[in-house]
């Protein structure tokens, strides 16, 4: 199946790029609300699942010893920019289990957002595992660890206990089969498993309404998704996709970005949640079609579909500031 | 016409992501040597053309007047990362026409090259014009005007002297009608043409063997092309592809690349230019199929071929250094 067009780029009157995508919006039953593309094509949800991969440090009953709050565990599920309360979080994380940073297997990055690597390149030689912006998932691997007795010392590895607890989470939220046959190793190498686009926001869907999850796991699922609604800097950190979504209308959207296009949404009041993936990978049309897909959920002319259709479809500016083209999303996303 | 998948993404034993191209090979007469895609297709050069760009530079007599020998030219032709030295650069054309940065309409940004950027970041606490990647483009174009007499200011705008010498250069070089209709704005403020693919290629092609050119348009072809591959740090900077490709082979290939996933190249031994264009705008992919497509010119299993398969054909690592993927091209794009 062939994917459609999904977001074009224009430059003058012409459009000069062009990203193809698949995207799906499903029920905590698992129905299809609405799909585009080959919906149930196999695609890593890289960092999109990271709350997936949160559970069980609720579950292990690690968060509540440490008494980790909400920040805490929207940290847990972040992408963070490794700006300097980032960076903060994870010590601190890391320190009421009574570890530091030399226990993170998640190796270390200067942050990829712009001002953030300013920062970091004017206060520090060079960035440690603490800045990885998967600093806050691998800070609360090792606490669940810790809780829980198991060995720290390759918590990334495939047969590591919380790696398999990990693979039991997410085959059971995403319906998928997950093997060394469809894993792969992920930026901060731990494993990263292909699944259906459409498992992957069933996924989320069930996590959000509790559909067909033991009380418990509903009651932390909903917890990782209501933390980061309320703590979104600790998503993503300034001016990036996932903090300024949840910012826009807190309390009804939760938004996750996943490294080569990805982009999960789950909208509590609606009992929705969705996925898409750019084809080619590229951020800016992973964000316009997650932009697009969420506004047709909310009111028709009302406050929060017209912000999210102006993320959606955007001016690209020059360094003059002249508007020499824009992102916009195609009908085909909606045919 | 679908282009095909020509670069694919690699994670596991499974594709991530997958970029569609086109590309042509052609030679100084316009023959098209080798395709794939639509070939034909009106796409916009961006900065891959900035050696057609600087033609005035030279032809005005501007260039000898000013003493610019192969760097200056380079520079003229080059998307640098902004590294001292370019700085430096322009700032030294400049002075030759008695200006200053003062005089550059280009606007200013970081270094979009990350080890430049963290130099920057730690030595300067903005970036000025001289910073801007298309500063020797614009520092050429300066001295052009002043040499020639006519108004700097304004020299971006499309109905500028300078401008409408460019668009009769380019429309000689190209065979393509420019005009408002086809005219986008860049990122340095300069008008832009969508022009067919394979015009542009054979642009180049009549910029490397003087084919159909006068004699004195021959001559500044070849000198900037030479001056390129003479000075490759000057037309983009430390680790930047197109530099990587003119040290890899010195004086046997030109290339310069283009935003959007544009990427061009010239190869003097075998009298044949060629372009590519990532349908998506994806610079990885760009860059993965020009360097196939050289490549492909070059002794089977010799040190150059080998050299460019190993760029178009590379491992991903992650932050641990471990081996997750490949970036590698695809069948499509020689089928």
């Amino acid at each position: 199946m062939q994917n459609p067009v999904t977001v074009e780029v224009t430059r003058g009157k012409l459009v000069e790029s062009r990203h193809r995508g698949l995207g799906v919006v499903v029920d905590g039953a698992g129905r299809t609300v609405f799909s585009f593309g080959d919906a149930e094509a196999g695609i890593f949800p890289r960092s999109s699942c990271k709350a997936m991969q949160a559970l069980p440090l609720i579950e292990s009953g690690a968060a509540d010893s440490y008494g980790f709050g909400n920040a805490e565990l929207a940290f847990s599920c972040a992408s963070h920019s490794g700006e300097d309360r980032h960076v903060e979080m994870a010590a601190s994380m890391l320190a009421k289990a009574g570890r530091d940073m030399s226990a993170l297997e998640c190796g270390s990055h200067w942050s990829s957002d712009q001002a953030a690597l300013i920062h970091q390149a004017r206060t520090i030689d060079q960035p440690n595992a603490l800045h990885n912006n998967c600093s806050g998932k691998h800070s609360g691997f090792v606490c669940a660890c810790v809780h829980s007795g198991t060995p720290v010392e390759g918590y990334v590895g495939y047969d590591h206990p919380l790696q398999r607890e990990i693979r039991d989470v997410m085959q059971s939220l995403t319906g998928a089969v997950l093997s060394a046959d469809n894993c792969g190793t992920d930026g901060c190498s731990i494993p990263t498993y292909a699944v259906p686009l459409k498992g992957l926001a069933h996924g989320f869907a069930k996590m959000l309404t509790g559909e067909g999850l033991s009380a418990s796991r509903a009651k932390a699922s909903r917890r990782l998704i209501d933390a980061c609604m309320a703590e979104p800097f600790y998503v993503a950190g300034t001016g990036r996709a996932c903090t300024k979504l949840m910012e826009l209308a807190p309390g009804k959207i939760f938004a996750k970005t996943g490294a080569e296009g990805v982009f999960v949404a789950a909208l509590p009041e609606q009992g929705l949640a969705m996925a898409v993936k750019c084809e080619d990978g590229t951020t800016r049309a992973a964000e316009a079609m997650i932009f697009a897909l969420i506004a047709r959920y909310f009111e028709k002319g009302g406050e929060i579909e017209t912000k999210l259709l102006a993320m959606a479809n955007r001016q690209m500016k020059n360094w003059n500031g002249v508007h020499v083209g824009d992102v916009r999303v195609t009908d085909a996303m909606f045919a």
